[in-house]
């Protein structure tokens, strides 16, 4: 942490600045430049001394050096996390594709979508039961009974399953059906929930936040990972900007950013980003070509009548064609993509 | 809801999409414009039909005429709703001032905050009890001992108080101590959250998520609304930009704007939006001038060593000469400035 | 400027560090961190720097301490800079509105809404004649004959007027004509556009772009100020975000941040940021109350039929109904209504 | 263009709006829904109509149904528009690599850099001149002398040369040495400029304004079509977001969009959109991936001491690797690497 001094400062600001610092057991590192003095701070920085300097006399403002997520972070482990989930390795050379309806509405559109996608190629099964919706008036989701069929169409296709859970209280229950657990972007920054994945024993798919900065959503996966959980996919969804065109815009360089400052895994969702079924193959395509461990889209047997976000769902047409130019992609910056023979 | 057809859509796109509108009940209203033509949907439209439609041959975009939100909605109920709180009634032409500490950190703290604020004519007491933070490492509230504290100011001092809740299991034990239940920010879209305080008999605050439109903020109070209570006043506490000198860019317009989309009362928050103390004062007067019902303001009795958000607390100094400026300005407006003589 | 190096580096890594700096004639000041080693760089900082030490190894990141802009900082000139225009001074204590219609379209629009803002209170003129307009099928504007139709108004009411210039080519033509040279929101980094303006002597009330951060807006004013013209008066007049229900998200604690920043004077522009004639008084009182210098808003005989912005301009009636708030909140905040009596 | 009224409108209210279509010549068609009645304008629409109708009583919103560009859109032109520069294709199915300095500084540096890129299969030569900086004193460019540089690598290696033109008074004198004229993300909306380069026979590459959306990057595409010149280049090259780790945000969903929107081709910028120069490859291969005509690279001898944003530009070694990529991933997507063998 470092404060800078306004120009007007007086000695006895600094002295003060010192004395303040020096008061919580840290040290002090002494800068006159030039132009102006930088006080350097070392030791255990804490969140709250940033404001705390900030208020003090003469202080022109203070810059926080060093970044406030730990575990997350790849200068605390220099090695990719690795999550298993079935026969595949998330965040390795593997290029796993997930898949399957926004919403799960009833047998049939699971079973027939379950056995097409993993025709295609796709490694892991999703389906919504619980579904956040902006509407109270909107569809909601099958809840428990939508988990259900999700275990059937495992049973039946051998696909590991990912789902979403909205309650902290609804995590145990969510933990016996799923092979994954999903944090949608509107629960990014639901730190009960968030405490609540830390203590369970199953991988961790956590969204952006669709207005979370890179530091924010570290910070997210820091709850789950300070709780005991390590298993976090983290999964690039779309920001909110001022492009009202598509639904969101689909940040791509988050995903090599992101695995600069951080060991876990990323993936990208191209149907929630874009909520147009149009852009999904070309943003698939871009974002293994981006390096992306993974993606998840949506695909519906007949979008037109889906539940929900029919307008972003791939016909099983489109995502059998996409696959197979996934897979060129894939090759060409050198990954294997999983389980897809051809 | 409208459908725009395609320059070269043909005769039978439009035939499609006619009996696609039909086969739901709906009726269709044909519009040969010379440039394109446009299908008026009429009946009772349902949420689903917008990508359902947007999916048929020859459509070029659907355009949703009506809001979707009703009860919220000041089409809906033309009347002002006016929220009571002990003595003061939000949504009226009384200026509502809520202040004290953004946490509760000890008895010392809530008590002298909460006399001071009163006698500067403050009729709302703050704090938090349970605080959303960024990072698991920052001080996260003292919980239901922090209630408790609440509960003893209010009892000294006689002001009703306002405090979050972040957890659906947690609603009912934070209202039986609070007079106002605040949803936060971060929880602005955690739905099962809305759920549940739409279930109880107490006035809710209901913070603008930092990236919702005005139409998602007032979908949000939909779901309260819609699960039976009506006590909701809404608080712009600003939105993220691009800009990162200030903490979040308080969106004022969005008062005169809410008060003509909703009948709900709308409140501003200077202290979490800018995250600066020395904005807070002329934000305050601003959101004044601009129409806003209350406002609801972080003061500490000394910011420097606040465990949270000191940065953006206003001293008992500042606060109290505020005040001075606010009566002036409210009456300026014709406003009543609620409880405060001189 | 603090270079922050990488937990693993080596000892190398900062001799390198050390050497480069050295290298251009500045010095080093180390600070070893508990966590991590810091290098201070003392000296006269120069841009490039910044990216030159970024990519040499073992560099997390650089980052700079000092303000880009100089000439327009509260730094380098502690006193409130006041821009004189006839008998108003821009950055003191008074109030000045400036007021008149969007696009000049014809004499008798020009000398009607002149002579009424003038009643009204309104101490300067403005109206554009050069317009820029996002399609190329708009109005774009009288031209020459626009300017010559301000002068005659001016000369009739005696307001000065300000204006509206586009082109570096177009600045001498302008000067000869206007009293304040306006720069758009959309030429707000047209740096030659820039230098031409910052080699006249008259005032330029220079927009804030759209996108600009405080600091891009302070450096396009200290492209002004380093051409040789101290008179720039600094514009707020909304900057785009992802809400889109409002034209522009009007960014009022703008007006506190650049009054603690720079020297310049600030006002607003309620009419382009909202672009919804309904928004316009609120927005308006509340950039009084906190703090602006003065107001520029747009005002129509017959808004339903104007040339240019019509939705966003004031009829003649809401005009004089506004000032009367604008006086009393303007006393409230201890401002003097310029030229206001009544 | 639809006209909704208030559920509260009167017969009256309705009847003048009808009476104020009619009175511009244009036709109403009448729609009665259940909820609410809506009004069809048919005929030539013009811009200023949808404000005008907005002031009228009773009326609610109204909906602008066609796109306020026509030359550009895909409507008006169902085949691509190819350019032709030199031995290539920009808007075929090649994919054509323009690469060189971000600003050219002396003749060893432009030469050397032009000899690399095309050995490693660059098709076109960039480098800038005349260079907008948000600092009036950082580096501006060589003006003139730059252009001759540029001029003579071109004679010795035969590429092409893009670079950008900044005033309108430029224009003719840039044309003379430059095959494609860049307009900047700061000039996306300078009228006149983009008035001018219409007037030009040679292409002209549109970076899109940084805070653009897709709809007035179009209609500034429109200003140079309509001027004339038909050969226009469109290139994303980030936006302003909320996230700041990154320069801008790289928007590539912008390139499957603008294809649909739009028959211009449609290249991305790596380096300007991103800041990094290790993001530059990743986003690269994202870019060809997602549909790209073509890329646009910065790339340097020495970026350490580039005079301008050297942070982002590639070394010739690393610009040489990430072209094997392109080439592999343009041919799993289906496109020629132009004048790349091997």
């Amino acid at each position: 942490m470092i404060v800078v001094m306004r120009k007007d400062s007086t000695r006895e600001d600094l002295e003060g600045v010192q004395r303040r610092i020096e008061s919580h057991g840290l040290r002090v590192h002494l800068s006159q430049g030039v132009e102006r003095t930088v006080v350097g701070v070392l030791g255990q920085i804490f969140d709250e001394l940033k404001s705390e300097l900030e208020l003090l006399p003469g202080v022109l403002e203070v810059v926080r050096i060093s970044k406030p997520y730990k575990l997350a972070s790849r200068e605390f482990k220099r090695e990719d996390t690795i999550v298993k989930v079935g026969d595949v390795s998330i965040g390795s050379e593997e290029l796993v594709v997930m898949a399957g309806p926004c919403a799960i509405e009833d047998n049939e559109q699971v079973l027939s979508t379950a056995r097409l996608v993993k025709a295609a190629g796709a490694k892991i099964l999703r389906g919504g039961a619980f579904k956040p919706r902006s509407s109270p008036y909107s569809f909601r989701g099958l809840g428990v009974q939508g988990l259900q069929l999700l275990a059937e169409a495992r049973k039946e296709t051998g696909l590991p399953v990912v789902t979403e859970v909205m309650a902290p209280e609804d995590v145990g229950m969510v933990a016996e059906y799923a092979d994954i657990l999903q944090i949608g972007t509107r629960n990014a920054q639901n730190f009960n929930l968030l405490d609540e994945v830390g203590k369970i024993k199953k991988p961790v798919l956590l969204k952006r936040g669709f207005s979370a900065t890179y530091e924010e959503w570290l910070l997210a996966a820091e709850y789950v990972l300070s709780g005991g959980n390590s298993q976090v996919i983290l999964c690039e969804r779309g920001i909110r900007t001022f492009e009202t065109a598509t639904r969101f815009t689909i940040d791509l360089a988050a995903i090599p950013m992101i695995k600069s400052l951080s060991h876990l895994p990323v993936i990208a969702d191209p149907s929630h980003s874009t909520g147009r079924a149009n852009l999904v193959p070309p943003m698939t395509l871009a974002a293994v070509a981006a390096g992306a461990h993974g993606i998840i889209v949506d695909v519906h047997p007949n979008p037109a009548v889906a539940k929900c976000d029919g307008a972003q769902a791939l016909t099983f047409d489109v995502f059998e064609n996409m696959m197979s130019q996934v897979r060129a992609v894939a090759r060409a910056v050198g990954k294997v993509p999983a389980g897809m023979t051809g």
